[in-house]
């Protein structure tokens, strides 16, 4: 496959080093470019945010448990100690196929032989890009943040009110989607308001408070077996969320969620209902499947361009099932992995690829203190083990030691003191709303 | 002194308790409400942010060392174990000092049987208010964080640019003011650039980089004594601070400042070049001296008001010797714990208060990385022993053991390693101005 373009890439001088540009530095754009470090093949990774960021902890940010610092460090940073790879901080506007240039939006052009497309998927609003401002997703750091702001704020309005209806508005949250965010974002959400309303707020009963987790399909957690869906439905309704299947939201407006034949008046509304590609699909004039996702061969390759590969939410690739793989973090870390091996054999060595394998490392989705699921495929585990599980799995995950470290320090503070961490409002940012419709996978 | 209003503020029913109202939850008012807590006393603290911050450290969050939640926690938790103070977010628009009751922005009334006032300072901008948008000072985290934004998006940029004197500007800082603020920023900038160019960044060079100290007095840290100034003007030049006195500033615009003869061209400016009181005296109809700053009797009453206190940078106390107290933090705690001490005695006991006398702890400021000064008095502390005091002290005035922990576990963690925290760009953000002109002292 393109042995021609190896050769292209060579011509310029003959020590001139093969080119590699990966676009996205998220779970899959990392792996690649890790398995690349410190080879003699010239690396640029291209990000529009100088963080990564630990998206399965994200929900720990928006429900303030965790500082946004504690789950993202500086791509510089992670990929520092790669002396050939270089780190631009740059939003890519188009992909030159026939010349093998990835253009900039400050209009210059970078050159490659080989391309990663790894930038991750957005929130699907199925239509409706207006219900984004009032019902952001948990993507970046500044919609955690915004969502932060949002229910510490509600809360600070409704000790100050005086009208009973007002109260409960205020006091109300609308997750709408039953998957594993929102299904987290809702357990978080329930706990937070109860610790808060307890300890901290004078003029707040708990029963002025509503966490609403809306499905419109039959069940939460929909890919899980039914044995944990169904204790993570107790474990949700016992936190104090009232979970509705089977209905499906028509209307997000500032302080209001109409679905089915009800009219949820809320303060703090979360989109967690579905993800579609990020649109890069159309830098190559092609039109993504299934969610905008761009078909790819065995190699990762996409269909019809030999040299440009994409990987993880952005890719629609296929189990051994033929079945298309789902869009997890664990997949697309696997096929960064994967694709910095095979590029380095195949650049460096003339070696072939074998085609990529996905290892299914085990689903898990965690409603609360001392309760969290866990799907291996042939055995699964739930409840308080599950949870200790959960937490220890990732903190290992997190990028450095140092944020092992914190993050230990405060989950292990916190749980035995049920203190909270990051509730702050910065007034500045808390009426903004998310500006970009188009968002990397960081 | 005003014991009719004591009546009168009981006068409504025997068993009413005293109602003490106290606006800002900075060092002073969190003082006073300590002093406080747990009183038959009706105690009800104000602010317009919900979070308390330890603004000597907030250097460190702008210059990405530490994340905004190591040095701030909610008022609602700091005060939360005294169930006798509440806590509201709001903003106060005015005083009705004879029917003694404040007013808040939502248009409704706390009424008081004595108030105290510690709403802080703001930086003066000498009549160039239109200064601020583009040199914030560093009073809040929003500025903090805008202030972190903007170098570390400039570092980017440059590593980008190909024309060497946009080069130049991008990684040149400019600091107004040569207080301990300024040489604190001035300091942290010079490492946090030299630390980058030489980790992260592939084509920036250390040279490209300036950082300038601009102070219109003939010296830096005017209140410390000369070996010390002497020590501290060593220590910055040895990081690579260009320091510059005698030197007023001309004018400030987005990308330059011009001062005397010489233009600046510069990416991020910042201002600490003196403060003003916060305008809380305007809400009692009078006149505040020096930089704003409210006349206060021994007892710390306000001169014509003795039922409405004055503390902290707000206050014009006297020490002994008749000259204006500094706008220090420890100023401010000290006058909030007598105060709060002396309202007790006076509300619950009949008791007449000593007048306050104000005990000098020692002044410091750090230049960076074992460099920083002590002033007590009659004996003086520098280098590397004084910078170990100063973390050891900083540490142990944190508002509570979980912050002592996490800041002293990042700062062993980068003594050791050398590495640096919480480097994120959150780019909606970045691109933000201070909003407000006038700024509470949280």
């Amino acid at each position: 496959m393109a042995d021609e373009t190896l050769q292209n890439g060579m011509t310029g001088g003959e020590t001139k080093p093969p080119r590699v540009v990966i676009v996205g530095a998220g779970f899959g754009g990392l792996a690649t470019a890790g398995a690349l470090g410190n080879s003699p093949i010239d690396v640029t990774v291209i990000d529009r945010r100088n963080h990564n960021l630990f998206q399965p902890l994200l929900y720990q940010v928006a429900t303030a448990a965790l500082s946004p610092a504690d789950i993202s460090e500086p791509i510089r940073r992670t990929l520092g100690r790669f002396k050939n790879i270089n780190v631009m901080l740059a939003e890519v506007t188009g992909v030159e196929a026939v010349g093998k240039t990835v253009t900039l939006d400050n209009g210059t052009s970078v050159p490659y032989d080989r391309l990663v497309i790894a930038t991750g998927s957005d929130y699907n609003y199925f239509g409706h890009d207006d219900w984004r401002a009032w019902a952001p997703g948990l993507k970046t750091i500044h919609e955690a943040r915004l969502i932060r702001q949002r229910l510490l704020l509600a809360f600070e309005k409704a000790e100050l009110s005086h009208d009973p209806e007002e109260k409960k508005a205020l006091l109300t949250s609308v997750i709408i989607g039953g998957g594993p965010t929102g299904v987290e974002m809702a357990g978080a959400i329930a706990e937070l308001g109860h610790f808060m309303i307890t300890r901290d707020f004078r003029k707040l009963e708990p029963d002025h408070m509503r966490v609403i987790l809306i499905e419109a399909g039959p069940k939460i957690l929909a890919t899980f077996p039914d044995n944990l869906t169904q204790y993570a439905l107790k474990a949700l309704e016992k936190a104090g969320v009232e979970v509705m299947t089977n209905l499906a939201v028509e209307s997000v407006t500032k302080d209001e969620v109409i679905a089915g034949s009800q009219r949820f008046r809320t303060s703090c509304v979360i989109w967690g209902a579905g993800v579609k590609a990020s649109p890069s699909a159309r830098w190559l004039g092609i039109e993504g499947k299934a969610g905008g996702r761009i078909p790819v061969e065995p190699d990762l390759s996409i269909t019809g361009f030999p040299d440009i590969f994409a990987i993880g939410d952005t890719a629609l690739g296929l189990a051994e099932d033929g079945k298309p793989l789902p869009a997890l973090a664990q997949v697309a870390k696997q096929q960064g992995q994967y694709l910095g091996k095979a590029l380095r054999a195949k650049l460096l060595d003339g070696k072939p690829a074998e085609p990529f394998r996905f290892h299914n490392r085990g689903n898990t989705a965690v409603i609360g203190r001392d309760a969290a699921i866990f799907d291996f495929g042939k055995w699964t585990l739930k409840g308080r083990l599950a949870w200790f599980l959960w937490a220890l799995v990732h903190v290992y995950l997190l990028v450095n030691f140092e944020k092992r470290l914190l993050v230990s320090v405060q989950w292990i503070w916190r749980y035995l003191t049920q203190q909270r961490g990051a509730r702050l409002i910065d007034e500045n940012a808390a009426t903004s709303v998310p500006s970009s419709t188009q968002r990397t996978e960081t």
